[in-house]
């Protein structure tokens, strides 16, 4: 059975192909973790090897160590030394400056555990430091908006070994939050109502995507999963911004984060994914149309020609699914 | 340096941050092609292995055997026995069934060669079916456009060796065909011109980002181009659709596209990329505001946490660099 869904928060469409999953050599070989070392003597992120990264901006201390560091990245994307200004090259073409901020953090001493792994008193370090970061990014009145996003596994992206997110401010809302923001507007304009809480609030009652609920969290698997044991991690507060988080929230999000990440990586049997907080522009925190979330991608196979030219991914799992093998992981 | 570009198809914008490009093991490694046997017993393409196959829709045949083939995906990502009525389910998502088409061009019986290194003639046999398979396909009135793709090399996706393309034809116009379109149509409305001709006439007059131009067709790297040696192969003709292609034409289209692949495969050092042919969707092709072309995004680095969450592509390379480079090898 192959089936169309359509995303409603992009109105983008995805395909979900179960028989897919049979094509030989189709699902990656479930790779046992190579054993990792606590502590590497080569890692700039790890302990004793301070000098070889650029000079912290945020750092927990304990007694003589460091908890968790937040640095420039040393090869960034983006700067704050530049300009918005819009350039028209060769008579067409529009293009600036590279400014922004480009920052890493590391998310604990240990070479070897990441947040699926860590005590849930460190993860709750880790938010701490976003949040610290993104709290002080967002005084730039140039910046629109700060992605949070973190690459687990170098076939998931990730260049060091050593676990850390990432920090991108950009001068420019990025066209895929522009549309999603776009399409929550709308839905407002139209129904009174946010989108992204009706849809919550729907799945709740459901329960057939639904992966685990806390006091202040909600984790479930999108309707329209791109691919299989894709989970959204919403408050359910009304807030748009991942600003917006504070007092007793933060160590619930980090708890949910941390079960969650446990699960997906029990269930797929490896630890490469991407994920993405998905925030409201800062010109737009103050409205109540958005609601920010995380969004976790474990890593299937490579988005190829067919994604590229279309926009449309193929699915070979039913969230329905996935999210029922995912609710018993995490209990 | 660091800068944004704007693609003036799609108005995302793009990093071009060539530092980046300095970081330790980011880089793929240049990896020789592994020697791969000219027949593989195993192989399901492979000559003396057709009835592995599902039957064919289309062959060439010299003697007693073919030339090229195209089949019916064994495991498509849709098919013909399907409705696009749309469902709601539980009352507010939207679904359908998984009605298109899902084929298979092998591009010819050996195991080894593929586009860039198959002779001339063999790759307008392989561009001659192609044409045949979306002729045929088009005519399914349910369906909205054909993607023609090719994912090269199993780092880019690619799950049988064997070299083939693939048609994918969806009743549905893809979002990222959609989002072209509804540009290119503004432009027109403004302008009165062509975008992409527009584009292509700057180009061919800048000539710094150019790699080719031949009686009918001009390869150039794009303004906006996402990774290292991205390139782009566009008719001079005034063609919305690849399906207008026909004549003289596709041979040079045939020989163009062997040409550019042969270099880009030289330039980066191995055979991992991903083509897609980007065409007006049926019902708009008559209209004058789009040009089909054929784009190369040779494998790189996996779009990771920020390309999913932003739409943002960071390329290492500049492409009146990489275009430079590309010129000589194409000579």
């Amino acid at each position: 059975m192959t089936e169309f869904r359509q995303d409603p928060f992009t109105r983008d469409w995805v395909i979900i192909a179960t028989e897919r999953a049979r094509r030989p050599g189709q699902l990656p070989p479930t790779r046992a973790r190579a054993p990792v070392a606590p502590h590497s003597a080569d890692c700039p992120f790890c302990p004793g090897n301070e000098s070889a990264t650029t000079a912290p901006v945020y750092e927990r201390r304990e007694g003589a160590t460091w908890r968790v560091r937040a640095i420039p990245n040393k090869y960034p994307a983006l700067r704050v030394e530049d300009s918005t200004e819009r350039k028209i090259e060769e008579g067409r073409f529009i293009g600036m400056g590279g400014l922004g901020a480009h920052e890493v953090v590391i998310e604990s001493p240990s070479h070897n555990l990441s947040l699926d792994a860590l005590p849930e008193a460190q993860v709750c370090e880790v938010v701490n430091a976003l949040l610290a970061r993104f709290h002080d990014l967002r005084r730039d009145v140039r910046l629109k908006t700060i992605i949070i996003f973190k690459n687990a596994g170098t076939v998931a992206g990730a260049t060091l070994e050593h676990p850390h997110c990432q920090l991108i401010a950009t001068p420019v809302v990025p066209p895929e939050i522009r549309r999603k923001y776009v399409v929550a507007a709308q839905y407002h304009d139209e129904m009174g109502r946010n989108l992204y809480r009706a849809v919550v609030e729907d799945e709740i009652k459901a329960g057939r995507r639904m992966v685990m609920e806390t006091e202040h969290f909600v984790a479930l698997q999108p309707w329209a999963s791109r691919v299989p044991f894709e989970t959204w991690i919403f408050p359910r507060a009304v807030q748009s911004s991942f600003g917006h988080l504070h007092g007793p929230a933060v160590a619930d999000f980090a708890a949910t984060l941390k079960r969650v990440l446990a699960g997906i990586v029990r269930a797929v049997g490896h630890a490469n994914y991407n994920f993405v907080v998905h925030t409201a522009p800062f010109e737009d925190e103050h409205k109540e149309y958005f609601l920010w979330h995380l969004a976790i991608m474990p890593h299937h196979s490579i988005p190829a020609g067919f994604e590229l030219g279309t926009g449309i991914y193929i699915n070979v799992a039913r969230p329905e699914e996935t999210a029922a093998y995912l609710r018993d992981l995490v209990k």
